[in-house]
């Protein structure tokens, strides 16, 4: 199983997370789990979004937020839509803009309202503000494995909008399969193409539980070649309305696999669960990672435990 | 990625699933989801346990229910821990035993209250039973990645165990991750030494996903060569008390990520779907299998829906 030293962890639950809830988290609170986060190792955060406040009212303080992160040595990125937020986000001091376009039409309309080739045409403005302030900026196509409304996306679509963050400039892209429409060979197919045509780009899966394939899909994408992840503390993510059904893969559970797996992630298996536990108390629900249930694989053997499913000695394996 | 044309499910809820919950499922609930899983197209059922009901009263009523089950072109299995067990299943009319012997002392003698030593030695006297009432044993092997009480297991002796049951003739062997402690390289190592040692063999995986990792060990055991798998619906198992934390893989969930990926498992997906939701009314909570809240593939763009996540018209991806 061939697998590489280390991949790079893109730590997403400030973003993806607080937005999918019902309500506003204190920006107080969000700096708290941020910081845990910094503590545990996590060296690339997507904070917060600069779009409408209206539009997505859970992230209205991503100025205030930005200003207030730690200065440690790490990568604060912010999600943007649109040239003003480009803006807004630069002068908010941010490393790294994400400028999400979606690979289908139907998608883009809904969630940025305005058309693919409004979109790309705003890269032409977005990339030299970014470059002039030493912003890094890092595509993301959202829905690249498949979209809600239109079904499946030609590979050729998410190819197109890869090559126009790539020819300007960008060295970093994150292909988001939104709904969790991807299967493993999928991943596998898109990813190996992709290596081989932008050589030299990082390319970030992105990819949300859905239908309960997104971590076999991140163990496609890295024997494929990926080297980047999108994760988010405790799975949070999805939709508020849909309990436990459509987060993001839980940076703990992902951290436990790849280290288990030789892989270096540079982050503390016991302090992300530990922020994890702590992001539960903020907000006030279960959230789906399953390691910060069963902590490290030889958690219940150091504390002495007995399994529970043992406790009632049942026969069963 | 290579992949095989097909492989076996191995569908488990009705043991793993039943025997885990707090309270006893009537045996016309019981028969009623077996139903709707042979209407799906699942060929291979674990039914029931043949063990002590003081100490599994869930599976109580194991010889009630196998003469009731439905007598189409099935494999009709259940578990058994030792020879009272075996004959008890045999002359309830099986077509297949389950033996189990866990891969540690500590985790047998929890499991089922005897040494490794005396469960192999009850297999001598299993074997011609099954034997002589043109019964199969499938061997099955708990904690052989990896136990709570002992911590790792060596792989030796889930080999040795392994050796115990192939040398008397059985031609299937289950390797069970109890609870969890598995990740793809640990799979990946097994599955290709034992396919190797033991030509002839049918080895499934049975993974269960405390820790998160369950798809991707799927995935890896997939890749490795492993050609049958159990999976339960709705992903139900584990532990009453940590709710959503100790599943099964959902049978819907591998069916949908399999068949996506051209691997044929022989199981209809609306059917298996409609099946777990009635699962969920049967059992009366929120089970973790993810296709089942969230669809097929694309479900949402054939029903005309709006995806939940959009209709706030937040930027994301």
């Amino acid at each position: 199983m061939h697998t590489p030293d280390k991949i790079d962890i893109r730590e997403v639950s400030p973003r993806d997370g607080f937005q999918s809830l019902a309500g506003f988290i204190p920006t107080d609170h969000k700096l708290h789990i941020i910081d845990l986060l910094v503590r545990a190792g996590v060296k690339e955060i997507e904070a917060t979004s600069f779009v409408s406040p209206k539009a997505v009212p859970q992230l209205k303080d991503a100025a205030e937020l930005m200003s207030r992160l730690p200065r440690q040595d790490i990568v604060r990125a912010a999600l943007v839509a649109n040239l003003r937020g480009a803006q807004d986000a630069v002068a908010a001091g941010v490393d790294q803009l994400v400028m999400v376009i979606s690979a289908s039409e139907a998608h883009n309309r809904a969630n940025v309202r305005c058309s693919i080739a409004q979109s790309v045409k705003n890269l032409d403005a977005i990339f030299p503000v970014a470059r002039e302030n030493g912003v890094v900026v890092n595509g993301a196509i959202a829905v690249a494995f498949g979209c809600p409304y239109q079904g499946d996306v030609p590979e050729g679509d998410v190819s197109s909008l890869v090559q126009e963050f790539y020819e300007r400039g960008a060295s970093s892209v994150i292909l988001a399969d939104t709904t969790g429409m991807a299967s493993p060979r999928r991943i596998d197919g898109m990813v190996r193409t992709f290596i081989h045509g932008f050589p030299g780009c990082r390319f970030t899966l992105h990819l949300h539980n859905n239908r309960g394939t997104a971590m076999a899909n991140l163990l496609a994408g890295l024997l494929a070649g990926a080297r980047s992840f999108d994760t988010a503390l405790g799975g949070i993510g999805g939709c508020p309305n849909v309990p436990l059904a459509a987060g993001n893969l839980a940076t703990e559970d992902v951290v436990f696999m790849l280290e288990d797996m030789g892989v270096e992630t540079g982050i503390d298996l016991e302090k992300i669960i530990q922020a994890a536990v702590e992001l539960e108390k903020v907000v006030g629900f279960t959230l789906p990672g399953q390691v910060m249930k069963s902590g490290p694989r030889l958690a219940r053997v150091m504390a002495g435990l007995e399994p529970c499913y043992s406790s009632r000695r049942r026969a069963g394996r």
